[in-house]
């Protein structure tokens, strides 16, 4: 068992057979000593793809894809919602609904920090029905680069979002992956019941 | 001169007397080495005050002050931006005016997040009149914890913000002051026109 899936067993907190919250430590506080742990799992993992850039969108990727990026020594992009002032030049733009906030949002990325024949990790908190995901990939080919891996942290694997990303053939590459939340329990794949 | 400053001289993107993009490595693209040295700089500045919690908000902020934390080796927090589904216990509460966003947005942490008597280092990238800085001190009030320390990495120097929490006995740290943006040239404080 890794550090992730043991801190998700230890500290997440049931809010019903479908939801847990993990901002004790990933996605609101941040246990820093396990974000860098989380960046040299997915460095092990990935550390062969000639990876020369890591992606992801605001806001809970942000600190997670820093710090992998730290280990890969490249650059990291994080896809804007939304536009500011700051932000009209030439962007790829991909539509995202998300479920925790009920709306649907742009996810925006200026096309000069995504260059053809880029190789891309795309890393990201959490993963259910891969929404968020799937706009990254969407960005990362108008690019013409390459999502050569997807790092994601926590996968609801009872939604369909990993199904759907490993039957296309993507390297999805999950740190902790839940089976079920039932009668207060988690259940992780491959442990038994806690 | 520090490497931030360098950096800004090198490659911001000046759009008028007024506004800098820095997106090619602070808050879209992400220099990490420079994040890297930015933590240090913090660090160094405010090693001996026994900070305990690192302070931020969504979304530019969250890399930097990552890497912050870590050098501190305490949690960082973020605020967040409106509510999700996710986010509806407890919270601390204070209504913020987004110059670049043109609207208002309410930053959000949970009560349990910071505690009282927590010694608070509010981590930014940019400080332009403050209105960001204010919201989070004004939660960190809340909780009757104490700002010991504001780290931004860019000051707008023409800008009001700066001398607001200067005058009222913060001890604010900025890595690069802005004096003023004219004819296509940035003046940074104690340096002479480039």
């Amino acid at each position: 068992m890794n550090l992730v899936e043991q801190k998700v067993l230890d500290e997440a907190v049931i809010v019903d057979d479908h939801i847990i919250l993990v901002d004790s430590f990933l996605n609101h506080q941040i246990d820093v000593e396990l974000i860098f742990e989380i960046g040299k799992l997915f460095h092990d993992y990935f550390k062969e793809h000639q990876i020369n850039r890591i992606i992801t969108c605001e806001a809970s990727g942000i600190g997670i894809a820093v710090v992998v990026a730290h280990y890969f020594n490249v650059p990291m992009v994080f896809a804007k919602k939304n536009k500011s002032l700051n932000l009209k030049d030439d962007l790829y733009t991909s539509k995202v609904f998300s479920y925790t906030k009920q709306s649907t949002s742009s996810f925006n990325i200026k096309k000069e920090f995504v260059n053809e024949g880029d190789r891309v990790l795309i890393i990201d908190d959490f993963l259910a029905n891969a929404e968020a995901t799937r706009g990254l990939i969407d960005i990362v080919n108008q690019a013409k680069a390459s999502v050569v891996g997807i790092g994601i942290v926590i996968e609801k694997g009872f939604q369909p979002g990993g199904q759907w990303l490993r039957d296309r053939g993507y390297d999805l590459h999950s740190l902790c992956i839940i089976d079920s939340i039932k009668n207060s329990q988690i259940k992780l794949r491959n442990e038994s019941v806690i």
